[in-house]
């Protein structure tokens, strides 16, 4: 049974997985669905009652039915490097390999609907509070007066984006800011803007779920910062991220949020504040782990490829379910 | 309690519903995402585990909490329209008004996750072949030998889009044609392309769902057609669309489809062969209907604003389930 990894060929986090997989001995087929029709093929035959396909890539044949694992990373946009690329020709194409691929009975890191769901921060926001983790109060808004009102309520306040990056090339990951006080909301008419209540932290946490494996990081406040570099990603810092042990409650919670979004991977960020609660920000479904790895010596690569690596029978966390399960 | 309607300006099918809705005195709002920091606007609150929030269209306020049900219809795409757009004002916009509806509690025609998987070829044709419904032998392929071998099994065959529709402004419908004998298959290497057994049909049927209620369409097969035209969408023909019973067990396998799908609302398309066995060819989940109600008199518009406006608590096909629910 081989695992199947979809990503662009620059991903060199997902180099950090397949050196586990390979000493380990499973058989892996890394490929993006941007080769398609190039250097990458696919056919699939409906009999009964299911199809039986393959998939070809760099002349390397693999049974669709035979995959054990399926790694949605960070493929590129299919057929987009095809010899007469189109808008067409990428939609004929993702319907066929995700088509086929959804009836292929592997287990997804991550299922792609699941996915998909995860994104949206207001359904986040009501899940992590629906299995018990604090979420600071939050305004999402093209009104200004709703935004004036809520800065009076809660006067210390960040902006962040709604939907996470910006979609430019390459992406921007667009930095969470203070408001300042005084702050004129008129703009906020121009976009939907998200406001949440600054939370007065002592520490960052980036927490790793893979399946039920929570493999948390924690990067103190300097003293020294500057209190309106908010956002860890940009702020400069001489605390580094170390390994953190995940309270017990908070793990119960984190994990009824995996199973609830359907998710076999997320990286979660928390705020630790002065009492030692870590409120919860986001969970990205698809987040870099590379830079905590390499930091922290937490061994999450090593954990992903044996999530990768399991038999189907395991049926762990955001595993595929029957097919035929309603959405919601 | 509110009806929301979401889709474009020019969308007079949609009008049909709205004057059932009217005449019932139902409450309905309808907008179009693409009007969104236009003349549309929205605010929502994360307040004691949920968003109370309220939409804004062409100043008139309805608070999302109080809407019963959402009909995404055809929709533009978000803020499309506003001053100065831009993909992150779209990305922006769609994950705040979609991310706020989602928690809504409204019951959706149809639920934005099952809309986007119901859409896959395949995974129809798993679903609808587990739910009792007969589906023609197919092949989904870029591999020319495969295409050749499918050939020889079943010399008559059809070739169709794997995705629906061409996504060109105005869209394009791709007709289904018939692969002529000797047909060379080495341009399948440049596009997955489908290929299915023709079925020898003496009518097209078009059966509506409209939750629990399915109304189905006949057009008899006119003797002097030509056999090539196997597409009634581009078919010449005499024969009109007539209502017609749905016989007891594709009823039944057609509920039980609709159910594993999570949809309110599909179009399904069948080939009757000369036995009186309807074969699946697809379910549309946004499939037109007008068409059909204007040669037929079925009443699909009325079918479908009672379903809108029924109350929330009825919970019907496809309806919001608790939004933790892991999709498959």
């Amino acid at each position: 049974m081989t695992v199947l990894i979809l990503t662009n060929d620059e991903d060199v986090t997902a180099d950090m997985v397949v050196v586990h997989l390979n000493t380990s001995g499973v058989p892996v087929v890394r490929l993006d669905p941007a080769d398609l029709t190039y250097s990458v093929a696919l056919s699939g035959e409906f009999v009964h009652g299911s199809f039986r396909g393959h998939l070809s890539s760099g002349g390397r044949l693999v049974s669709i039915g035979g995959l054990r694992s399926v790694w949605l990373r960070r493929p590129g946009g299919p057929a987009t490097r095809a010899a007469e690329p189109s808008a067409w020709l990428t939609e004929e194409s993702g319907q066929a390999l995700y088509g086929l691929l959804r009836g292929s009975g592997a287990r997804w890191m991550n299922q792609p609907d699941a996915a998909h769901r995860a994104r949206y921060k207001p359904w986040q926001l009501r899940v992590a509070q629906r299995c018990g983790l604090p979420v600071p109060a939050t305004l999402i808004t093209t009104f200004p007066r709703a935004a004036r009102e809520f800065a009076e309520r809660y006067p210390d306040l960040v902006v962040k984006p709604v939907s996470g990056v910006h979609p430019q090339d390459p992406p921007l990951a667009v930095p969470t800011s203070r408001v300042p006080p005084e702050a004129d909301f008129s703009s906020v008419a121009h976009g939907p803007t998200l406001l949440q209540r600054r939370i007065a932290k002592r520490a960052d946490i980036r927490l790793t779920a893979v399946g039920d494996e929570l493999l948390a990081a924690r990067k103190a406040t300097s003293a020294e910062v500057d209190p309106d570099d908010v956002d860890v990603r940009f702020a400069e810092s001489a605390e580094p991220w170390r390994p953190t042990e995940v309270p017990p409650r908070v793990a119960e919670s984190v994990r009824s949020y995996l199973t609830a979004a359907g998710l076999a991977y997320g990286a979660l960020d928390f705020a630790e504040d002065g009492d030692g609660i870590w409120w919860f920000l986001e969970c990205n479904q698809s987040g870099q782990f590379g830079f905590v790895e390499v930091d922290t010596g937490l061994p999450i690569a090593r954990t992903i490829a044996e999530w990768l690596a399991r038999p189907r029978s395991e049926d762990p966390v955001g595993s595929g379910r029957p097919d035929t399960t309603a959405v919601s």
